[in-house]
């Protein structure tokens, strides 16, 4: 027992040493992505690539072998034995690839991502698709080192939603797939048009921030433990656990960008900010899952900040702040505007109802890639046949199909559902919250704490004890229902429409 | 031949190695300095302890040994052999302490520098004292471990101003204070009385910074490799050699704060950004000495910033910036009110003019402390006293007195004549730059890259290739006279105040 004790804490030292690495690579990004001055970049990523190999090297070196041996179930500490997991998990996989196949994979992949830049600009598909054949095959190569045999997309999938399977997919996308394009179908033949131009008036950025640090305040972010940025791209970061910082984008025509991009990023935040300090410097301290982070963000953004009853509440709070040109904007074309259905190309524009109609255009393709016959070369074809059979539009050019995200040129295959997962998810969990709480009387009170402590409660502090589906049956008594996404869309658009 | 080279190379990796951990650390220091959460900073504290042991690891490592040992005077590569140089005095210095020794000094240092805040907010010397005196007895230690037998004053002062002996600081200081006690004298007895409230006008934050900026553009900072921000403290730092940052202060009611401490960091910045780039990510690629950077600012503060040149020249532009009340401020006043002469307690608030003299007061207790034979208790006493016999007044607390810097509790000793040296330096670097360009032409054309060519020339780019007194000799033909700035300030004040 004493030997065990000693060894645990020399486990943990360096899980604290990993944690360090994690620290100071987690800033070099955020001021590259922020504050950088241009010039110093290229010296940079010198940096963050030593920083890097250093990690990796303690990641699978043969003292963390060692204590993962030593340690794993023979541990009376719970946290420990879920690090050691962890760790083993993160062991196995880095080092199952041979080292310079894993270089060449990552000198391909740094190519293609500039290459896809140019390709886009230029809308030539063949420029990329001979880097997009390569990654494709390296993903695949791996997932096999990984022991997949059949299912290699399984393998992939695990390393963004540990857990969640094709097949699981296959039910839960397919459910939601066939009640979207029906009710986007109705959408389309609506006689209501919100007009979402009703919005769009001069609000200075000034003004825009303020707003957006005050519904961050109200949530219950702690600005003493991060901070509020200006970015082209919005993101949110864990520096350390005391340290969460958050960027959003000001347009000083569509005030729905910081706004709605600041309570998204502050909802990846809050479940950064709030993970028990038990975690710290251990792998366990950060979300569990690409999809359950994605649920926090999407919950606050859509389900908190798109809601009717925020917006009736805190119409005095907006007039403090918005120009008086947006004062005399009438409630219901207001929340109309906010939450106007139009299918679209490009993901990242989409609307809270056809975004997930897009993720399943890349789920499937990726898919194909990896497990079925979908060769690269036909890939923008199959894009714009899924998107007209799903969204009832065909893109016109590749830029708009198929070469608007960067994630496969960046070697990342697997990751998109995640997307999707977490508003089923934040659906899910919303059902529960209501269940358990009158939320629309604690917006109304313009504290949303209350909210944030039942998050806190049942997802944050978990960090990564829990995975993800564990985590969501615990909270909500079942596994993955995609029920409740379809039913919360229905509801609410049904009324939006009057369908 | 073959070998050597492939050994160069090898030796080169591991500089590059040293300056990634360099370039994180300093990173991580301007954020805990601008704009890190403050819950964040303990953990933080944590990194960037991790990061300075595996630098020092390589610092004293057998491979860096190794390389010193091959290539020392094997080198045609004066780069490499300069590198190899500074390697080596590095290995030494930190090889010969003891690591237990050190650690204990580390650990008595960051007690001390907590325990210094608290006995000067409570005015309590005794608290500080035991530190000190553990501090001292370390520091002397140290200075033989290092090779010192009689002068061990000389080893410390070697650390900030590499050959600089305290034989040639007592004459140069000694002339210094001769002149300086007499003009000071002098001035007291002026019947000119500047007036420093006729600056006093409220001059909003916004409009300072943007007066900054400009000042910053004309002296030729690259604002692509650096950027301005705001701090209680202002500091400039090169986080790598396209990436120097400066920060500074606003003060409303006080706009001189601002102004003059942004061309002070400029002046430091404008060295780190004009090294050469073939000394990048090596040991050479910052400023020579603690007082040849210092030269840098104070030559860009005072020779420029308060020259009679400067504001003849740049009225116009102040006007644009400053408040409609500072508009009506005659020439004469103006002039004289940002060079106003007064003895005062704090070094860090101190004239152009007096400034030497708090940096002699130091000197010479800490030369006393170290090799002669007076004792940390009596400091108080001692400092007063000389307070009284330089500048003419008698501190009334510790506070305003011996407490009020916290180099020694840090365990700096060596280090204040470097501010000193700076201004020497200065006047010295100024009066050859006046033979070899007209300075108050180039002030009047409003761009100042003249100037800062001249010094990156002779200065800037050399970084650590030549030493202090090598480079001061190089560009002036002899070495370090304090007759230029005894004749600086003679000829500026003798006018000022008439005398």
């Amino acid at each position: 027992m004493t030997t065990l004790t000693k060894i645990e804490q020399q486990f943990k030292d360096l899980l604290k040493e990993q944690a360090s690495y994690h620290e100071a690579l987690a800033l070099l990004q955020w001021d590259l992505r922020t504050k950088a001055p241009k010039k110093g970049a290229e010296q940079r990523a010198e940096v963050i690539g030593l920083l890097s190999q250093k990690l990796h090297q303690l990641t699978t070196s043969t003292e963390m072998k060692n204590y993962i041996d030593t340690l794993k179930n023979k541990t009376d500490d719970p946290i420990i034995q879920r690090a050691v997991e962890e760790c083993e998990e993160e062991y196995l996989r880095s080092s199952k690839i041979p080292d310079d196949e894993y270089k060449a994979f990552i000198t391909i992949r740094s190519k293609s991502e500039s290459v896809w830049e140019q390709a886009r600009e230029e809308d030539n598909f063949e420029l990329l698709q001979p880097y997009l054949e390569e990654l494709v095959a390296y993903n695949k190569k791996f997932a096999t080192y990984w022991g997949a045999t059949t299912n290699k997309y399984d393998a992939l999938l695990n390393l963004y939603e540990p857990g969640i399977t094709t097949k699981e997919l296959d039910q839960v996308f397919g459910q939601v797939r066939e009640h979207l394009t029906c009710l986007v179908k109705q959408i389309n033949a609506s006689t209501i048009r919100p007009d979402a131009n009703a919005l769009a008036h001069h609000f200075p950025k000034k003004d825009q921030e303020s707003f957006s640090l005050e519904i961050l305040k109200r949530m219950g972010y702690d600005f003493d433990a991060g901070r509020l940025d200006e970015t082209v791209h919005p993101f949110a970061i864990g520096i350390n656990s005391n340290d969460v910082r958050v960027t959003t984008r000001y347009d000083e025509e569509d005030f729905q960008m910081a706004v709605f991009g600041t309570i998204h990023e502050g909802g990846h935040a809050l479940y950064e900010q709030n993970i028990s300090s038990n975690l710290t410097q251990t792998p366990l301290a950060t979300g569990t899952s690409m999809g359950i982070h994605e649920s926090q963000s999407l919950f606050w953004e859509n389900f908190i900040g798109r809601s009717e009853a925020f917006w009736e509440t805190h119409v005095d709070l907006f007039k403090e702040f918005a120009p008086a040109s947006l004062h005399d904007v009438k409630f219901n074309d207001f929340y109309q505007a906010i939450n106007e259905v139009k299918p679209s190309y490009i993901r990242i524009e989409a609307d809270e109802l056809t975004y997930c109609l897009h993720i399943m255009v890349r789920y499937e393709l990726e898919k194909a890639l990896i497990d079925g016959d979908l060769q690269v070369k036909d890939l923008p074809e199959a894009w714009n046949d899924k998107m007209e059979a799903y969204l009832g539009i065909r893109p016109k050019s590749n830029k708009e199909g198929v070469l608007q995200d960067i994630h496969w040129s960046a070697g990342d295959f697997g990751y998109f559902p995640s997307y999707a997962l977490g508003y089923m998810y934040a659906a899910q969990l919303h059902d529960q919250l209501s269940k358990d709480i009158n939320i629309n009387e604690v917006i109304a009170t313009g504290d949303f704490t209350p909210i944030k402590a039942w998050l806190t409660k049942h997802i944050h502090q978990h960090g990564k004890m829990k995975k993800p589906l564990e985590l969501i049956t615990d909270v909500t008594g079942k596994s993955l229902d995609a029920s409740y996404l379809v039913n919360y869309l229905t509801d609410k658009y049904t009324h939006i429409y009057e369908l």
